[in-house]
């Protein structure tokens, strides 16, 4: 089951720097595992923001959310959840 | 280079259905064909919509623009493009 | 699985009376039976106006899209989906 | 007489945290209460976001805003409030 | 119970235009039968609009879709609907 | 000479709660004032929100803004204002 | 008694051309008497649309709202009215 | 005199399409002359709509406006106008 | 050359108080002079807002901007720039 | 490969001066060097906004984000990014 999701990070001005570079690290290796475990199968960079482009495959909208609310930077970002389905033109 | 776009098809009331199943059929068919060439990686239909998430695989902007205004539902479609790169924490 | 859908009908004021009167019965007829088999839980009237909150429990996101494109009045509806998962406060 | 509301919750990211979470944690034991009372019928999260969508059963618009003004994280939520009706087509 | 009810009529210039005078001088009747039984206590022209603030006083809201959806000009109407309660400092 | 403001008060978080609790003492006294000289006829709490709904009867613009401008919580406020005439259906 | 008005002026691109040429005429005339009679003191086009910034000063409120509704474009205007007053700084 | 022009072109689906085809001959060729004088110095396609992005050198507001609203596709356009001055960081 | 400016002053809440006010003193001694030298023709306060309408007239789009970014506000303005231009019916 | 960069600069009041001053003159540097480089062939001042309007040259869409993200105000922008192409009648 397939969600695509808009993430926005915004973080705060006077944020403390190094909580936020480790938030960050933290953050890679989560994707990273998400990714192995072939639980966020997309994940692209939008160029010139902060921002990605993800598409999640999951198996019920309660998986989601604890996927997403567990993100370590998941406090300072926007999300926006697109439930997607098969296209009747695609191919695969 | 990869180009995410959002694509909303609005139908005006009063067009003429016949057209418009016309123009879907051959819609399908281009879609399907530059899906073949790689240009068209990925398309997902958004649910309860007459929309589509897309990422298109293309040389330049031209190429993008090219295709995209080539598209029979094109007069029908508002689209939203953004461009995408690689994300620093992306396996592949 | 539930979706929270925001329905919005949006009728052209030079669309044909009759056949919107004969879609609007046809859709009730099929909002009733979607609720007897438990698909469509929660149906709400907006007050004042052409609009309905509802909830529906399907069993993946492809249903979800083939109940609502069925819809008789689909071509005139403007949707909003939001998926929900169990509260941690919720007592049922 | 029934009230839709969508409540979402903006935590700014200088708050005290143990405040936050006392405050939670009423407002989770607030919420049973109303919902043994009857007062507050549905209760859902919204996936990937600290949200839900509501259903409040109140006497009067005056019991609404005392309900909702007196939950311990109203200071920091954005609502926004839709009355409902029953639905022609609904079969409950 | 009060409803505060912004009205704005939406006209498509090519409607018939003694079909919308009719239906017009309709509403201004109906209008005012309401206002004699006290449901509809505050009607004001916005200037330089085709538009009012009304104040609805029903006791349900069932009522006050009924009430609306039952106006000559209802399918020309956009409605923005706040549910409205006593105001601590209003000496009323 | 009627105006319809709607007025919203957003408190930031940060701000000294005590500063917060004299300011709306005084505003509720000030508010009550004005209602008695007739320059504020309707007052009414907004359901859910820190917001009302409030209609002005003042000799001009100048007097609107000077009354508006004095209220302790203006500098709090987001203010829309409307003016509004006779309505041609209203029986008063 | 000074109002800002911002009026853009919306053609549907079937009306007839030369109902709208005589509207548009009607409305030169009528503009310029209500500037010569010192009503509409201030008229300037907005660069590259068919809108302009106007400020009327009138009597009240009742005053503006005929002259607006008078004007013979009325019905293909959309209007934004903001109250103006005396500015401190303002030397005249 | 350095103005930014962001013109979306918007024709209507009941459009003659032999009088859009004429006026966009039209418009090429006024939009070369124009580039020629030297008044309209940038034009590119935005990618993916019927849209453009211009840079206009004036001498004036008024000829800029005598410029953009003799354009043959002016009534079809909607328009955003930004004044540019030099950025202090600009080489030329 | 005539700008419309719409111009509004959002002081953050904890922005220290004096310098606000010796900023706004300066800001008026600043606005009066430039009225005195025909630059900032015509400055309206907006009701109920700390927010005011203004006219500058400049002899090119770089003087408007040194004008307006050397406001001892700016800092705190939002600033919204329309192009005049005389209008066909005005009769000045 | 061109890209239209709308770049506002959002500095929060609290922000260390000194800092965004630093900050500042860096910028200043790095876009001339890009100027030189031909990667950011036009920049020009939006008037009364700490904004610009900008066109980069780049190979790649990971070229355009390392630039922009590896400028010094990068944190305090908000970017908006718009593919650009040939334009049909462009005689460049």
């Amino acid at each position: 089951m397939l969600f695509h999701v808009y993430i926005q990070i915004n973080i705060p001005h006077d944020a403390d720097q190094e909580t936020i570079r480790n938030l960050s690290a933290l953050e890679v290796k989560q994707a990273q595992e998400l990714q192995h475990q072939g639980k966020w199968p997309h994940l692209w960079r939008v160029a010139g923001k902060w921002a990605n482009v993800s598409v999640f495959d999951v198996d019920s909208i309660d998986e989601l959310h604890a996927i997403l609310s567990a993100l370590p930077l998941f406090p300072f970002m926007a999300l926006e959840i697109t439930p997607l389905c098969k296209h009747p033109a695609a191919i695969r």
